[in-house]
């Protein structure tokens, strides 16, 4: 079951249950067209799959997971209103509160029923911030740049934000670069961050790619990522389904599903 | 105590250890100046501490480590020896076979002496291997480009091809791009090994340098080493060191003290 | 007027024409949907303009440009035509020989009508060109690395090989790397061009990437194209537009006219 | 002639002159060891070759070209007094106002000497300039990024923002970026010039790096410069030298030496 179907994640989501063999498209959630089939609807994939109007109408068709890829406040009813159907839901969105997550994991522990919360399913994006901790434990020199197309409103990106905080909780905070250095071009050396330093490029022709760099002495090593498209997110919505469909309890970050 | 002092490696650790505030040097092995001073031999730092013929000699000494940089054949027997004298052997030298290890780690736990043999001590090229290791299980179409100085004899360097072997652990073997994809012109795709391309670049004014990109959907995750000179190595000599002084066993390859 | 107005390259440059305050679209011409409009073909962008059958009848219409976006044999065609009709063509195709060019070249200054003829409309792939010639004759060791999706089925990539060509033109032949250097795993070094190696990487996540490296004592210079959809043609196809309704006589090839 | 032959760059100089065949060393300026010859000076080259105190004592020797790599105020009044005398010079300081750059001129002129002043002499970071230029007419919108070691003061590196002022001669002032985009660290989107983005990463393990990105619908290019040491400087110290023997007149910058 997918919410949210006609969003571009929800539209890329709706082609990987297709084309997963072991994966099963029974219904989708979308309050405008609830009764018809997606086809019917002329803007959803032409196949004859009923849209309901709301969760528990999906539920008659007791499907094993829910993929929600809405908007926080309904991501956030919908998880609860899952789990209480009995239905393993993984959620694609932001803006749960750490109490959110302390009672929605109580929830699914005593359903025994897997739950994902997942900011960003970027598989390479998680993997980046991932491997950058490790590296950062070894080289604690560390820079970030971020690019992004020219009609990004804000700088830095939330990935290089975060980022920059998981390395800063294994890094001892301390600034970078000589103590006297001075910026004879204000701001050339980028936002501070605990002493690490954040640059964000904007140009046209880029779409979303970040690069960590860690210096040595007599070496450097660089993590980057480059994400063309939303099919990049595909892979984090599969690895998400696959397990909450062998685990109970809640799980928020798909970082945590990678060892 | 060092052996070797006079290598490129070996002058680097001489300047490691004075540099460190909770290393000392006792002495330097070299059989060419046994009785000197440092400073005497006039082709080492000028430093008032003694050069030893053997180990045997300079183990008067009690020195708590040994830094051995020499060669297969003298790494061997003065791990074994450093054992036997009591001394933790961190040993940078190749051409060690599982027999060897098996029995000289046998030897370490029964004397409840830290060791450790590292192939290759560049932090750096270790996080790279180890991370790819990582990002292969989640990522599995990966190229492999490593760019050395043009005075390079062999290609694909060590590094590349053990960077290849490690990865094939964890990922299935099985060829990469197009099924029927064409040479116009022979060799443009690269040496394959198990299915991974791996590409050398040999160009005066590069160093050592490996990238390992992996693909997904719409989207790259590179991991890049670069390596500038041999000062690289010794946060990994330093690392042993302080691993050999606080536990027992032998421990083959830096990657295992990377957690 | 717009030759092959539903190709991948004929609809950008629909787009492009429209987004254009000094261009206006007369018609396109379409084999398949001649007399109607081409909102009517359903195909199409939905405009009130006449699609024509043929460049014959599109001449009525008194376009001042032709761009072409056809086939290679549909492209010569038009170019010869289009200059009898009085209209100044731009076309996008491939497959001129030499002696092509000399007689429609006598034909455009006979008719005192600009006209180009344009393989590659890519303008970072043609400063990509350019601006390495003007390197290599300064840093004469070259590689090149392209980067392409992993369904492409020739390699080295046509821009790759004609790069390495233009480069032969202004760079002494001679192998690089060392003399005496061997291949541990065959087709490591890449392909080779007159002693520059030609390096080809596939890999999902990529679209159409290329690099080439200039090696010097202590230093190198590296020139990167990345190229991500048919949209970076436009700015080649409004340049090529834009000289053609100032000029008189043929270009063959975008780099004439950047200088 | 080489003044200045005990800096890093003057022993570089010393062994270029050495290796090429059509070079010959006649003599070093140095006012500290004037009447020795360099090997008695014991810290230059062990060569017999004699040492003057000043200019006009080497003119003795009567030199071709005279490469001057000492400071701004020395290589100045070295520059007018090597024409006086009849030398010609390669002068590798910065500090020279267009005034007298004008004068020199003419004397150059009247002398029917040739000339050269190059603040810079690497090579590569000429032809990155120089590229950079020439890109920046059809790809307008750039931005800058350049990393050194982290003992470097200023920021950005002079290169940086000659570079920066070379682009800005034939790139329309504007900004990039969207109009409403906001730091929510600040700094991150860099220091700007004329709309251009600058940002400068500091870390061990970099020594000079820097690349311009230029952003077009749909594609980006890139020019990049690695220098890894002073070694790099001497293709462009040749250059210059090549270029005096055969020219008459001053020449300010390496740029204007390459076409």
């Amino acid at each position: 079951m997918i919410a949210g179907p006609r969003g571009n994640m929800g539209r890329e989501a709706v082609k990987l249950v297709q084309r997963e063999e072991n994966m099963q498209l029974t219904g989708v959630i979308d309050y405008k067209f609830g009764g018809m089939t997606m086809q019917e609807t002329e803007t959803m994939e032409p196949l004859q799959i009923p849209v309901y109007e709301t969760l528990d109408e999906a539920a008659e068709n007791k499907p094993d997971v829910l993929i929600d890829l809405t908007n926080p406040e309904t991501g956030k009813k919908h998880l609860r209103r899952a789990l209480e159907l009995g239905i393993r839901p993984v959620v694609g969105t932001t803006g749960f509160t750490d109490d959110d997550i302390n009672v929605l994991s109580e929830l699914a522990e005593e359903k025994e029923l897997g739950a994902v919360i997942a900011p960003n399913f970027a598989i390479g994006a998680i993997l980046l911030m991932k491997l950058s901790v490790m590296a950062a434990k070894y080289m604690p020199n560390v820079e970030i740049i971020e690019q992004h197309h020219d009609r990004k409103l804000d700088a830095p990106s939330g990935t290089a934000m975060k980022t920059a905080q998981m390395i800063s909780a294994v890094r001892p905070a301390g600034s970078q670069g000589h103590p006297d250095e001075e910026e004879a071009w204000q701001g050339a050396r980028g936002a501070d961050y605990e002493g690490m330093k954040v640059h964000s490029v904007r140009l046209p022709g880029r779409v979303a790619h970040q690069e960590v760099i860690f210096g040595g002495e007599g070496q450097t090593l660089t993590i980057r990522h480059d994400s063309l498209n939303r099919a990049s997110f595909m892979p984090g919505v599969k690895m998400a389904v696959e397990h909450v469909t062998v685990s109970a309890g809640l799980v928020y970050g798909l970082e945590n599903l990678i060892d």
